[in-house]
């Protein structure tokens, strides 16, 4: 197995002024083309750390990746520091300077001493262009050991990655062939599931590995095939799903890259059908995350944040008795928000949620947490109380995932 | 300076199945107390890594702060791996155990051994009781250096570090007096805050540092004074603030832990004043940003998502000819729909947004990222026009940003 380590330079990460969010990713690709990171470090911008951290890597590692400390200012000593550690010397490349250069001007911006010193790089560097920024990508050998270094904007790394590195990384270490399957659920936790398929992952082949991926009300099953034939594996690997899929089938919504969201567009966009949402205590979530997927307004009609009570009864229909009788927080309320809805958007379905987020704001008979959902359609309307925690933002994402879910049953009810 | 270096355990955070939001945090509360984060490390679950990554910070560092590895499974060897690492052995401590029992006692689930195990300790530790979980936290020392072993979970983490940790290491390394101040501006880039600023950032003193803190739309700047009375670096920070306000007094939304919406949700709470929302392109993403904050029902009263533009005629009162005449992304438009939301739900704001998000639907007229903002109030109803970029989340949360601000300027002028 060839190993790898990942290195991030920054006292901006050390201090946790930023997010590092390029060593998770970095991970993930590396473990997906049969790679194995053994270590991950984090060094601030010193010359000593830098040297230290790489002599430690160089040790141990096969591939070594370094993102960050590439700026033009002079703080960021990445660059100077490599060619100390691989005794060279920077010179300027042309055609990164090119590329550079170009970059300016298309922005109609100055060009300074310091940014055309972004195009001076090691001698002993291939180099790897970076066409969505001004910091080249460098990748040196030694004793057949590789080390990269990309400028830190997830952005220009992702591209420079997937692009040049990760193809590149393949072809020198010949890496065993890999290939994943990923089944999604919702509604079970990780332990139950576990429960429920105990004996088919007892009996999966040595290649074939499973993760349990939790998440927000979702757990997601990853499947992991090693070997050397692709079209093998990934038969293998769904011959693994077809076994499986008869004991958590209606906890499955989707496969691979399917979010709760996509998979209820697509459904959606299938039969031509729409829906329309009536929210309160998720106070415009659900609608946020049907529109966040391009093209939704295929499907995505409007809605109603309903906060107040006037809202609900002006704008949705509710009746001011079943408000007086059963209160915001009940089945008979979350009918008529449903219901409401679709009669006046007129949608192939309405959704509704109405409950207590919290972190205040309950009672003993309704407890923070309490939430009630329903989803009206051509076939009438279904209901479900959800009861979940005390924080406010987890309620409301749960509530999403949940109400969403319960579209996706109905839709596919009135198949 | 005390120097602290952060080791995180588990094949999970190098693999990229988790997000490791631990360090982040973990780099910054060090930051915050006056001790200094020089290297982060992540290593798998496996002894030898373990051991050697022990080793390597004890040579460096006179903190090591160790998440993850703690739980009752097999694959979780932090203790056993501490008890080598010290010369120790385990030892069932009667405190954890009392409470983990209670643990379960309460939940009326059923204890097993390996849960009983998780109270036994290393002897060489001082043990940290975790009210949260159930794998208590550890603190060693030797040579006048400490190390700490915390769960991964990170409610657990942070409530270990902020309930004992973090007073005992105050104590321990008698840590230099730390005061921080933030300004938080919106609407104005790193580079050009910095030019304002510049004379001011240079006559800064030496023991009051500046960091520039940017993120969607927004640019934090923190002032971090440090020296041995809180009181006075207080005052001088305050000090220092007063100073710089006057050159950017325009951008400056608020302070310290000030977020957008909850400056937007104090203004309108103080004076009785309430707004609704009317949503084409943020597809609901404004009413969540408001309905987040707990107590947001005192002044959101409720909003439309109107992405087709029927709803944009039968809920908000948009007229057809308008529609006809300008577009759907248009200042009349978003005119119409904030006046209307104003009036049918009967707020003191109106607020709308109606944009092109992306990634397609644009043209030459209108490109992707052309997003109209508009907020109609007693005094009248201003607009705005957005030219944004081509990632559509970008656009959605750039937007909900800029028109919160928008609202929360005309809050301050109807004063």
């Amino acid at each position: 197995m060839v190993r790898a380590e990942v290195i991030t330079i920054g006292d901006e990460i050390l201090f946790g002024q930023i997010t590092d969010t390029n060593t998770q990713w970095i991970g993930t690709e590396l473990t997906n083309i049969g790679i194995r990171p053994i270590r991950k470090s984090s060094v601030g911008d010193t010359e000593a750390a830098i040297l230290e951290v790489l002599a430690e890597a160089e040790a141990r590692a096969d591939v070594i990746l370094i993102t960050g400390g590439l700026g033009p200012t002079k703080d960021d000593i990445t660059k100077t520091t490599m060619c100390k550690y691989f005794d060279t010397e920077l010179v300027i490349n042309e055609h990164a300077l090119e590329i550079i250069t170009s970059f300016f001007v298309k922005r109609g911006r100055p060009m300074t001493e310091l940014n055309r010193q972004q195009a001076a790089l090691p001698k002993a560097c291939t180099y790897i262009a970076n066409y969505w920024g001004t910091a080249p990508g460098m990748w040196f050998e030694r004793n057949g050991k590789v080390f990269i270094s990309m400028p830190g904007v997830p952005f220009e790394m992702k591209n420079l990655m997937t692009n040049a590195i990760l193809p590149k990384l393949k072809e020198f270490f010949e890496t065993p062939v890999i290939q994943h399957k990923m089944i999604r659920t919702v509604g079970i936790g990780e332990s139950f599931l576990a429960e429920r398929i105990e004996a088919w992952e007892d009996a999966l082949p040595p290649h074939i590995r499973l993760a349990y991926l939790p998440s927000f009300g979702q757990v997601k099953l990853r499947l992991t095939a090693t070997g050397t034939d692709a079209e093998q594996l990934k038969a293998e690997n769904q011959a693994q799903v077809d076994k499986v899929l008869p004991l958590i089938q209606e906890f499955v919504f989707g496969f691979d890259d399917d979010e709760m969201e996509t998979v209820v567009g697509r459904l959606l966009k299938e039969r031509g059908e729409t829906v329309a949402t009536a929210e309160s205590c998720t106070g415009g979530y659900v609608s946020h995350l049907l529109t966040k997927i391009p093209g939704s307004s295929h499907y995505f009609v409007g809605g109603i944040v309903s906060y107040s009570n006037e809202v609900k009864i002006n704008q949705l229909g509710v009746k001011p008795e079943t408000l007086a009788e059963f209160g915001a927080v009940s089945e008979a309320t979350v009918i008529e928000m449903s219901e409401g809805v679709r009669q006046r958007l007129g949608t192939t379905y309405g959704i509704a949620a109405s409950g207590i987020a919290g972190p205040n704001g309950g009672s003993e008979e309704k407890p923070v947490g309490t939430i009630w959902i329903a989803c009206a359609g051509p076939s009438g309307t279904v209901t479900q109380k959800l009861q979940l925690g005390k924080f406010r933002e987890q309620n409301i994402q749960y509530t999403g995932i949940y109400l969403l879910n319960v579209l996706r049953k109905q839709i596919l009810a009135n198949r």
